[in-house]
């Protein structure tokens, strides 16, 4: 039993609706699909969710509302009569869409109501596609699929019974078109996920009833060892465990919503990254464990825009809670930071730069002076990392030397090396200038030769 | 002016009292001398220092005190007989002793009074000596130089006040021998510093006259550049830093007490390691800062007895906060830790293995996962730090590669690295059964080659 979810460019239009009927006819096992809004067709076109969002801010202001819910109509009204579907499926989403307007409802919850309308309104579509052409399939509303959520509109946070609930659907004949992105709370408000939360109802879905596969079509064919905008046609990753996903996801590659992985994760089910467009490649596989392999590195990932703040001090690994202490103040200025690499008299705290604003570093810089007296604190702002991903990486002699010696020969100064914190991962900061030559040069160094 | 400090092995006998002499006539810049107790002759010999710590013992358990007491007056009558100073000195001895253990005082400060006589006696002699041979020299007491100091017996702190009134001691004609290790109250408690507490007296002299150089004489030429029983004949490093010698002797470089060095350090007085056997060797320099030069590698120290616990959990870097709790929990069970870095989803504690007993490590373990409910906890001992040091090291290309390099070609599987907290050292972590042909493999990369 599997679980597909075709995100936002899948069922942009009607030919891709097409691509996504053919992709669940072939295989019958794809007995849950979980789809998104109608997402960009073409680069300048819009993402039916921030028509949505626009028409909720068109409606807060009072201003005229035709402008905003025409486009809209018209879209879906193109979708409908090219996949020669009944007018009655946009009539209903044009009431919905008036209902709601007109609804006494605060206004954060008018917004996730309208913003779900895309997701719903994709997975009536389809449904009604798929039964156009003959398969079994019903459209099966998520409060009825038992997705339900905690009461925070725009940021909504699964119930733990909603797994038992969901398990029954097994029993469901035929094919369950469910929309993503949104569940309702025990008193039936409709609340929405964070963005990108299709994804997370995909997961949920393939989580709650143990599929087998959970296939999250999207538009390329693999994710790739390396950011192809630093290295022309870089090598497919055919497979990845969950830890290196992670990973990857942190330093630049983006190809999940970073929490959406946790509940199929959590049931260790594998997921499968597909091209709807070119449904035949093998995709990624995102599983719990692999083999151990010989080439034990599966990608690199680089990310720009880390600052940090270094911290020096005579006898500091004699003050017990030195670190901790700086850590609290960050913690009470509500900075998050990425890592805290200590030596004997120093500390450095890497931030990602939009974390720090500069408005609060002095303010940071002058608590931490004042009440830790350092001998020193400075600031390196503009810099880089570069992530180093593979299971087995920490017990493979000479990872170490291969990817300095790589880094060196780009004539890049390495600024930081964190290695043996994370099982899967080695992390170096440079300089952001020097980013590309030296991802590229890893690449070579790993992948190439 | 300087400062020269000779440490338990220059005075242990007349014969090394008499090279003691020797130094200070040659060079008439050295106007305060600060001595420790008398040391070992050789290897079997008994320091003064612990003959004293068993009279106090012995005193405490109403044991008969002859066989404590005739030892001492013994050594100390060889030493004045040898040096043909006049027995009065021995007889003050004796007399200091049998008044202190007759003395209504609480046990721990008449073991601070005891201990102190080792010190006071030398800087007695020696005094008497240099008198005797035609120099200007006289005692001085803690109490006279200046040296008050908190009232916290076996482990006094040096009162700021102190260093002004030390300062008046640069009009002194002639030549003051200070005893180290000890100092006074404000109501005149005699209060010791922590055991090696003659470099601390040596350093706040140093820094209390601003003196020009403070030497430090002890039995070694100089500091090497890495473990001489891991190497045979090991460079010798010329020049350090503070920050360098901080960072050497963080892992297994043990020339100097610890905290010694901040008097010293505060006020950028440069200090010359020397031997007392050997004056005519240079020694090693330890200045505030040096020029930055090609070779920036200056030392390579190295320490076993760590351990690491691992932990991990899905999405641990969302979570706010995640590592100030788990930094809380060690510091509420007294755990004092050498780092904590951090991957994504990962956090790596490194301590010592003697702060974690085995019988403290379910407990830590258990309220971890209990407060923090990682997905993964485990704990890894018998590990090894190697710390590669210099300034100017992480400005230069290629240390890295030279370094994991030679780990490498060693065999050896590089368990962790850290580079960039430091501005001066770049830290590895390896199993301990490793330490010596890693060590061996890096001296040759970074020194003979």
């Amino acid at each position: 039993m599997k679980v597909a979810k075709f995100g936002g460019s899948s069922v942009a239009s009607a030919e891709q609706i097409e691509k996504v009927a053919n992709i669940i006819k072939t295989d019958l096992q794809k007995k849950f699909i979980v789809v998104s809004a109608p997402g960009k067709r073409h680069k300048s076109d819009q993402k039916m969710t921030d028509m949505f969002i626009q028409l909720w801010k068109a409606s807060q202001q009072k201003a005229s509302l035709e402008p905003f819910i025409d486009p809209i109509i018209k879209r879906f009204t193109e979708i409908v009569e090219q996949l020669s579907l009944s007018f009655t499926i946009v009539g209903e989403i044009k009431q919905s869409i008036n209902k709601l307007l007109h609804m006494e409802e605060a206004p954060i919850r008018k917004l996730d109501a309208l913003k779900a309308i895309g997701e719903d309104s994709s997975a009536k579509i389809l449904s009604a596609y798929l039964t156009s052409i003959g398969l079994e399939a019903r459209y099966v509303n998520p409060r009825e699929a038992g997705v339900m959520v905690s009461d925070e509109p725009g940021n909504g946070k699964i119930l733990p019974e909603s797994f038992e609930m969901i398990y029954k659907l097994r029993s469901t004949k035929g094919i369950s078109v469910i929309p993503g992105f949104f569940g309702y709370t025990n008193d039936g408000k409709l609340i929405t996920f964070s963005r990108g939360g299709s994804d997370i109802t995909g997961s949920i879905i393939a989580a709650g009833i143990k599929a087998d596969l959970y296939e999250n079509y999207t538009d390329v064919d693999s994710v790739y060892a390396v950011n192809p905008s630093i290295v022309d046609n870089p090598k497919k990753i055919t497979t990845l465990t969950y830890k290196e996903m992670r990973e990857l996801s942190y330093a630049g590659f983006s190809v999940f919503h970073d929490e959406a992985l946790i509940p199929a994760y959590r049931e260790k089910i594998p997921v499968c990254i597909k091209n709807t467009n070119n449904p035949q490649a093998t995709g990624t596989f995102i599983v719990s464990e692999k083999k151990p392999s010989e080439k034990c590195v599966v990608g690199i990932a680089s990310d720009t825009g880390f600052c940090s703040i270094y911290i020096s001090k005579y006898l500091m690994n004699r003050e017990i809670g030195f670190g901790r202490k700086v850590l609290s103040i960050l913690e009470e200025e509500s900075i998050s930071f990425e890592h805290a690499p200590s030596g004997i008299d120093d500390l450095s705290i890497i931030i990602r730069e939009k974390h720090l604003p500069l408005e609060k570093e002095k303010q940071v810089l002058e608590r931490i002076q004042k009440e830790l007296c350092p001998d020193l604190i400075s600031i390196h702002r503009n810099l880089a990392m570069i992530m180093i991903v593979g299971e087995g990486l920490v017990r493979t002699i000479g990872v170490a030397k291969k990817a300095t010696s790589a880094i060196s020969s780009a004539n890049v100064n390495i600024e930081m090396i964190n290695q043996g914190s994370s099982e899967v991962s080695m992390m170096f900061g440079i300089i952001a200038d020097d980013l590309e030559k030296a991802v590229q040069s890893l690449y070579n160094a790993f992948f190439v030769k």
